[in-house]
């Protein structure tokens, strides 16, 4: 067990990575805005599967965060993070401050265009290209050749798949599965902001999920019928506040109407002030239409 | 005198950037759009004198022409391009093909908000946005230490400054003069379409700039006089369709009142087809306000 170093202005993470890639050491990146929970730490592991050097970056980005959002109430612990990892043998934390990542005139950014607009794009205008300026930043920095995110935010880790072709980047973009809590409840930061009522009922939006599921195994193809049964579920069962249930193709993430190939049905609830979101991937071996 | 390598496609040309990295070997990048003359060849040199290896790309970036603009007739010629770069030692050439460089569903962009509304901005909407997406696509395609752009496009260059700066590039910006024919004109891979009249009629564009310089040497400090004296200069005695004239802060590049700071004075015109830019640097020394 060693600690991690802590890398806090983005030139010495600069002058880290360049002298790991000079001695041919193999860089893995998992950015993470901090609060870790196993799911953080399961990217960590499948991060040490191909790589000599791991960073974890713990970053609260504002730019990613709407003025009505919850950046200010995202839950921070800077001490158990690193006492997290220095559990899990990470290299370096690299922790930016507000100020020495975002110079005072900062004014580029980085946009995908594709992939953007459904889905939680559609709650969150300008999210996804807060995330995608900052990952830009996070890669220009910590120059890694592995990035591990997580399946839990697909649309995510899609849009950053997408951007990292698009612009070149010779980085391999890893997907992990999403980890969840004994009742089902996928792991997130935000959890903690629920209260005891709102998480013991928050398993029921995964439960939501698996019925549909359960549906699409039992031979239904009408990605519509599947939509309604979740949301049905959810709304009877979990909260009236549905951003989304959508049933969509994995790759382009459009809506489909016969569930015929590899799709992932995605939720997106909010309970009182916490958003929660889930989904479930369904591989097409047992989804030729009859 | 020894031919470059001639790499077509973004793999390659990264996997050749990568093994230079790996021997430790500095890469400067020249960013082209071919067609090349002594402009292109000083920068090269001074690629040349801080790194052992040197690429100069050279690519016609159609995400940087307006749909009324010069994409198609942007003069070219590739074999010329290539004997030019054998004779200047250049390491590696990487022409991508628009095909190779932009999938079909190619959907990220890369904005600087900030240096791109006022001057070329203006005229050319959606212009920087193309140009900072593509040098965004070969900085990670080439990896280089230094990339080397053109005083003549100043705007551009600031504009990639605050950008690589945003985004974390470990990469050194380098500006190289203008070069100019001996009557004055800026040297242009656009020169070549146009007329002959309108050649030799062209380096009043750079006289006029060169009128408000002498102004300002004589004292005078007000940016508007400046800026009117050229205007009028380069109306009566070059063309109507002037596009604009400048006189702004070197760095912010916002227009100034008072003389007082390091300045650019820029101007842009049309000539039939063909557009034209030039700017002058005056630095602070002689500057100081009566």
């Amino acid at each position: 067990m060693s600690k991690p170093e802590i890398i806090i202005t983005p030139d010495k993470m600069c002058l880290l990575a360049s002298s790991w890639r000079s001695d041919r050491l193999k860089i893995a990146l998992v950015p993470t805005m901090g609060f870790l929970h196993e799911g953080h730490l399961s990217l960590i592991k499948k991060a040490r599967e191909t790589a000599n050097r791991i960073i974890v970056s713990i970053f609260v980005n504002p730019l990613q965060f709407g003025p009505n959002e919850d950046f200010d109430s995202y839950p921070r612990n800077i001490e158990r993070d690193i006492f997290q990892l220095s559990k899990y043998g990470v290299d370096a934390a690299f922790i930016p401050t507000i100020q020495n990542f975002y110079s005072p005139n900062f004014s580029t950014s980085v946009d995908v265009n594709d992939l953007t607009q459904g889905l939680c794009g559609t709650d969150r205008p300008g999210h996804f290209k807060g995330v995608t300026t900052v990952v830009t930043k996070l890669f220009n920095t910590c120059s890694p050749h592995v990035a591990v995110f997580g399946q839990k935010d697909f649309q995510q880790a899609m849009v950053i798949k997408r951007m990292t072709r698009d612009l070149n980047w010779n980085i391999d973009i890893k997907i992990a599965p999403t980890v969840r809590e004994h009742d089902g409840l996928a792991m997130s930061s935000r959890n903690a902001n629920l209260t005891t009522l709102e998480r013991s009922n928050a398993p029921k939006l995964y439960k939501g999920l698996c019925k549909g599921q359960t549906e699409i195994t039992n031979g239904v193809r009408s990605a519509k019928k599947i939509q309604q049964i979740i949301y049905c579920f959810i709304k009877e069962n979990l909260t009236e506040q549905i951003e989304y249930v959508e049933v969509i193709d994995k790759e382009t993430l459009e809506r489909i109407d016969t569930i015929s190939r590899p799709i992932v049905i995605a939720a997106a609830v909010r309970l009182s002030k916490t958003r929660l979101i889930d989904n479930i991937i369904l591989s097409p071996s047992n989804l030729s239409t009859s």
